[in-house]
């Protein structure tokens, strides 16, 4: 790696404008659907008017950029940006709803792009709204979670970011010297997957239609939650999330939320005949476990009755029947723990114990090498063997015992776990900071009365990318009710979170600008 | 150090008898108050007799005690316990207040003997209880002082226990292979240094009332509140803590607030004529500074009236006043980062974000060497300077950069700084549990309504043994609405709290238990 004195910024520049062009180019998506329902494709072209010209004026500031280390970093905090900043203009253009108003236009776009699912629209239906920029918002969502895709998998674990570095034991492709073309082999690798499997969620989707199991799930439906299903994104087009479908697409969106939770880099190791990768993975091992205890704790109290604090409107009776407990209780395990955030009722209508149970769980956050939030099981698993590792030294303190993954013979080296427990200590910190601030905020807010423990689910929601939260922020609600001041705040929340929180810092350091 | 197959816990029981036969020896000085003010001596006698009893016959079980490493984990376990548990008999025998029930008097006595300081006294007063109780209750608190100081200093740091080790380097006394006579040694040291600034502390507090500038503060008051401070304790015989007295003494107080929370192995060094030891050691200045940023933020927001969310009553008006607002500013900030809780007003009269502020500082835990609890200015510094040098090193792979204490050549290894890690993790972990638990056991007892920001500040007021927390527990409430269970629980916390976490889940593993 080649030692430079100063951050090559028009390099950085240059990478967020050629992202720009590729996102210009998807919007020509939105404008066909504009303009096939016939409503006006202007959003979709003055957003990608604006892409390209912004886009070819920052690929002019250098010509050939390179990509080093450093300037990653800088790239990854400005791509991330900018890019739900011109994801916006749709929204504006159109100006239907809240989302006229510019913080509520950026706080969808950046939930959008950075998967999280989190909503200020008042009114979600394709009735108050175009459908065209219904399908936009959840392509959002696609886009993000391609991003991170590669992000992760490619880029974070290639600069050893808060563990992330686990990932590139897994990552699949050839092992270059140069981080370009290792994220060009990783990127045509992941993305094959991700267009597979998303393509496999919209036939499924739609079948269930042509089989007459579930009349409201059209085509434009069954793109529009394929589309956000596999970014671990939440967004829906419909203003009641899964629960505006028939119970057999609830059970069929589940398999693609744990599909979507997943390791990336694995499924491309059991494509190519190796699936025994996967099966023996042992944060996959650790990702399945611990959704079926959390899922199995919930149904058995949603059977007994004790989970539920109301009889919730337009859902069956829940206690006492088995096969809704189960698909409630596992349908929000899922649906919180992959951080997709959609759901299958408004788990508002739950007692206090089982809501807990979900805010726990929102901080486990599904697979490294997935688009899902959060801290993620690998961490979790990291600091757990190191508790018990620790434990042990205590006891005995000449012994020197490394963890492992799984029973395997791969020791994890010291430098990534003390990088995990960083990152953890980091993401818990800001995580309390955000509660307060969202919490104080609050007070100051007419109209918004925010206890202590929905500010607390508002900022995991936000900063683990989860999407809803608890109460006021509940997967019927929306965010629109906190001041403009708090919106900005979670929209930094977001984008923070979405970048693992260390390479955004590392931009803040004197040492990353000097030599 | 000698390996063993088993674990000797006929040694471990029979150190514990010798410290409950130490106990019995105490027991004397609140019989001697109690024939003074001709009140019953016989909840003292009868504990005393029990204690003589029951230490005699543990001391048989094993005549020659030897203190090796595993024992000592089993020893401190049980003493803390065992010790608090015999504190209940006082309080039963006499059997006045809420006190007669043995939940409460268990709470009181651990809360006690962990210089907690939380109390479910529902009327605190020297009418309504005996003052040779009173004054037994204020006892514990300098005891459990006394035995923090020895644990912290020479056998948790002997131990190496979640980074306590930092300390073995400022621990005074020889050293020797032996952990016995090393414990005896140290103690010495310690107890005398604490037993003169105990009697300081008397006299200060006693000569405010000689020269008439603090007429309630009697003999008996100076005694039972320098009983309390140089422990960070926080018990009071008043019910509204050193509200009640003069501003004068809440000056007073403070400066032993501050030595209270500082390392005493440094004191050792100052004595014997290195005073540079305690001036340029890192952790004494990240502590003197953490209370002036802090007391100084709270003093600004109370002078400019924003810090108040009423008028409280009994108390002057604090808006405009300089040294009103100083005072209780500072005065909380010690309180609270010595984690001593001693309260110069309801704090639950200021604004929501003054409290939070509160609510932050509860984490900081005065120095390590002390007998402040929580997580540990010093904690913190590893954490933080570990944070910057990880940032550093993600810029810089191919760099080696060791984490150093102050500005010194002294470098912490990495052993210790993973230490303080894990620590970091397991308190932060049991501490947003344990609002949990305190929160969803609140919502099923009577008459008592816990907001989740009442529950949190519950759950580290306990974990961190600072005492008094927010709102319903705040500093001129108490904890007895609790249901029996809650209280049982927190007595838990306390004692786990205490003991520095680690050293309790290392008797809960296999390993300790086999070769
Ligand atoms: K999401
Ligand atoms: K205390």
């Amino acid at each position: 790696m080649s030692r430079r004195f100063h951050v090559d910024v028009r390099s950085s520049c240059s990478l967020l404008g050629t992202a720009l062009k590729y996102l210009s180019l998807t919007l020509l998506l939105p404008t066909a659907v504009a303009l096939y329902y016939r409503e006006s494709p202007l959003p979709f072209l003055v957003a990608l008017a604006i892409a390209i010209a912004a886009g070819t004026g920052l690929e002019h500031l250098e010509p050939e950029p390179e990509l080093e280390h450093r300037e990653a970093f800088l790239m990854v905090a400005l791509t991330w940006f900018f890019v739900p900043v011109i994801g916006t203009i749709p929204y504006l253009v159109d100006g239907t709803g809240t989302l006229a108003h510019p913080a509520n236009a950026l706080f969808e776009s950046m939930s959008g792009f950075t998967t999280t699912g989190a909503t200020v629209m008042d009114e979600i239906s394709v009735e108050a709204h175009p459908r065209s920029i219904m399908l936009w918002r959840q392509l959002t969502q696609w886009l993000g979670g391609m991003g991170i895709l590669v992000l992760m998998v490619a880029i974070l674990s290639e600069l050893s970011v808060g563990g992330t570095q686990l990932i590139r034991e897994e990552a699949p492709g050839i092992q270059v010297e140069k981080l370009t073309p290792r994220i060009r082999e990783t990127a045509r690798a992941l993305w094959l997957l991700y267009a597979w499997f998303t393509l496999a969620a919209v036939v499924v989707y739609y079948a269930l239609n042509l089989f007459g199991l579930a009349p409201n799930m059209t085509f434009y439906n069954a793109v529009a939650h394929a589309l956000t299903s596999l970014p671990t994104g939440g967004f829906s087009p419909e203003g009641r999330s899964i629960e505006a479908f028939e119970p057999i697409v609830q059970w069929a969106v589940m398999p693609f939320m744990v599909i979507a939770g997943t390791n990336f880099a694995l499924y491309w190791y059991a494509w190519r005949g190796h699936p025994e990768r996967l099966i023996s993975n042992a944060e996959f091992r650790s990702y399945l476990a611990s959704m079926t205890v959390i899922g199995a704790l919930l149904s058995v109290l949603l059977f007994l009755g004790v989970g539920l604090a109301e009889v919730p409107e337009g859902v069956a009776a829940i206690p006492g029947s088995l096969e809704r407990s189960l698909r409630h209780g596992l349908f929000q395990t899922l649906a919180i723990v992959t951080t997709t955030g959609y759901a299958s009722m408004d788990f508002n209508t739950w007692s206090d114990s089982t809501q807990v149970i979900l805010l726990f769980a929102m901080f486990l956050g599904g697979s490294a090498g997935s688009a899902a939030g959060s801290i993620k099981i690998i961490r979790w698993y990291v600091v757990g063997k190191s508790i018990r590792r620790e434990l042990f030294t205590v006891v005995h303190p000449q012994a020197v015992r490394p963890v492992r993954m799984g029973r395997s013979t791969e020791v994890i080296d010291e430098e990534t776990i003390h990088s995990i427990f960083v990152f953890m200590v980091l993401f818990l910190s800001l995580f309390a900071i955000s509660t307060v601030v969202l919490f104080l905020d609050a007070h100051r807010t007419p109209g918004l009365s925010l206890s202590a423990l929905e500010a607390t689910s508002a900022a995991i929601a936000t900063l683990g990318n989860i999407g809803p939260g608890i109460g006021v922020v509940g997967p019927m609600n929306n965010y629109e009710p906190f001041s403009h001041t708090a919106k900005l705040y979670m929209v930094f929340l977001m984008w923070i979170g979405r970048l693992e929180i260390l390479s955004v810092l590392v931009i803040l350091t004197p040492a990353y600008w000097r030599s």
